[in-house]
């Protein structure tokens, strides 16, 4: 595992799951410290996750499962249906901490539609199988994650470089990552790899985050700021793009970090291939293109004064979009948890999130 | 003048130019303080230069050709020979201070081939005549930028919307700037113009410079991170970019500061189009093309912990080039002080740039 556990679920008293407790690396806190929030206050969670101590689509979803797990506790050992309603309350609540990342819905969806199924159990065996699935969210996480690696590692060639804009690693899901996890795979096969990592203004994913698990595992990494990754590619030094996704549209539009879109454009203008790797459950259908997608605006002062001290005008006005959507054209391959994605998208993607959809589906 | 005058020549006595010395605005406190820095010491103008307290080609330019005033002036009054001699000096001594602003060795060359020409003159005189050789850059830069201004405006209708890189405004030159000017003349003139700014990493000349100077002149500026540049021009709110240069190379490639050549792309992929201000000074006749100009590399600190505190992990690798060429293909016009070039660039900066060109022939 390349970084500590991102999210993790820890129970208070051997032998059985609940009651437990979630544990998050306090992202905000990195590089400077390791540092751990641990809690099972879904208040707590939804703050984690409004503030970026916990971040990155899967991590959002897993923290959010694992707080709708916590949540129930709290409820009686002999109302089964209390335990319910708590998951229930958890869940809607939660869903109101970040409007862009679909695992997040994906998530509490799947934990409410657990609790629904599971009426007919006791409380305390109700409460044991939420957290259970919290669990299953994170341990599936890490399975895609590695099989997004797998499968993102035969893209890159031994000597490549790699550029990446924000952190789409193992931070931002339970383990190896997305963007990051064939980097990491491809150095377990004896493949050098560098990677150039965008710093990713304004919250600086890239030089708090992606830097530091990279050097964490001893991979190759040279942090250039966001403005000079056209002047990297035109230098030709980079051999692919790798990002993650926050959504991905039924056509394969795809939501990711402000900046994405930009250095998508930069790639296609180089002849660089930009691909990229989010799970199947990133893939939100319903959705038909990107400009359905809801786009997340951050506050000022994470532009103003986000470094300990402000450097712009009191009273300027900024405009802060989180996310960007990089249209479908611009992406050599999606690359999931099941296979190598290649246009038309619009058919691949409906194939690989048809409920038990074959692997045959994909390239 | 929409701002205090970045650079100034301050006699020390009435009724004479010598001795005297150099006031500057400390762009390194801006936009907390206006503070300004008084000196005739060459080591601290060479320094104010290299430190960006003093930035922008033309305004280093000017401080570094009143920095040889300066240094002029420590030579003995009965001594013609030590005044070129300390002019010389100075000169060759300032041209390290930064290496790819063109101006700076425009300026220096100015000031060297006068005192070479002065050479029958008093010491005296010789001060006096090199002082008001300084100024004299000074304020043909003023009037320089303010008739960029006029030729830009033209290219502004009521109503546009900019987008701009880095600060090449008032702050960056005399007064009224280069990619600025446009707007202050334009505004002037009773058009509205909004504009965004990059904040432009590492060193937010964006975020700092370019929103104060803009906000103190009454100008609508919104603050955005370098990255949102791409979603800011998708969604069709960016009529025109307007950024400065630090050298034009022959045929019009055009250096200027990292993260210009890719917003050049991102216009170009938008269908808006790119235009680049600057004085003929800016222009180098004997760079070829772009791949001559030497672009200045940065250290590393400047990225990793450039606003009080660390933002990246310690000894991570940083690759931090402070200027990129935009290709002359991706520029839909060079608007100098002498007309709107458009291409073929190579015919047009050969004629503005000739001894004693005539202004027909720019367009």
């Amino acid at each position: 595992m390349p970084v500590p556990r991102t999210v993790e679920w820890v129970p208070d008293v051997p032998g059985r799951l609940a009651p437990g407790h979630v544990r998050m690396i306090d992202q905000t806190r990195l590089p400077a410290e390791l540092a751990f929030i641990d809690t099972a206050d879904v208040r707590a969670i939804w703050a984690a996750i409004r503030s970026l101590q916990v971040r990155g689509a899967p991590a959002i979803g897993i923290a959010a499962a694992m707080g709708v797990a916590a949540a129930a506790q709290a409820a009686a050992d002999d109302d089964p249906a209390a335990v319910v309603a708590a998951a229930n309350r958890a869940a809607e609540y939660l869903a109101g901490a970040r409007p862009t990342a679909v695992n997040l819905f994906w998530a509490l969806d799947r934990m409410k539609s657990l609790a629904a199924r599971s009426r007919g159990l006791s409380a305390p065996a109700l409460k044991e199988t939420l957290a259970r699935e919290a669990m299953a969210v994170r341990d599936e996480d890490a399975a895609m994650c590695r099989r997004i690696g797998e499968l993102g590692a035969a893209l890159l060639r031994d000597g490549d470089t790699v550029l990446t804009h924000c952190n789409a690693g193992g931070l931002a899901t339970a383990e190896f990552g997305t963007a990051l996890a064939p980097i990491y795979v491809a150095a377990g096969q004896g493949k050098k790899i560098r990677v150039f990592a965008d710093e990713t203004r304004p919250l600086l994913q890239g030089a708090r985050l992606t830097s530091w698990e990279l050097m964490q595992a001893g991979i190759d990494v040279t942090l250039i700021c966001d403005g000079a990754a056209a002047q990297v590619m035109k230098e030709g030094r980079v051999n692919a793009v790798l990002v993650g996704a926050d959504r991905i549209a039924a056509n394969g539009d795809a939501a990711n970090k402000i900046g994405t879109y930009g250095v998508a454009l930069l790639a296609g203008a180089h002849g660089i291939p930009f691909y990229v790797l989010a799970p199947t459950s990133t893939m939100d259908p319903r959705t038909p293109d990107g400009s359905g997608i809801v786009i997340e605006e951050r506050g000022a002062e994470e532009v103003t004064c986000g470094f300990g001290r402000r450097t712009a005008p009191e009273g300027v006005r900024v405009y802060a979009p989180a996310f960007d959507v990089t249209p479908h054209a611009l992406i050599a391959a999606i690359v999931c948890e099941k296979g190598v994605l290649r246009p038309d998208y619009g058919r691949a993607i409906a194939e690989v999130t048809r409920k038990s959809a074959a692997p045959a589906a994909c390239r």
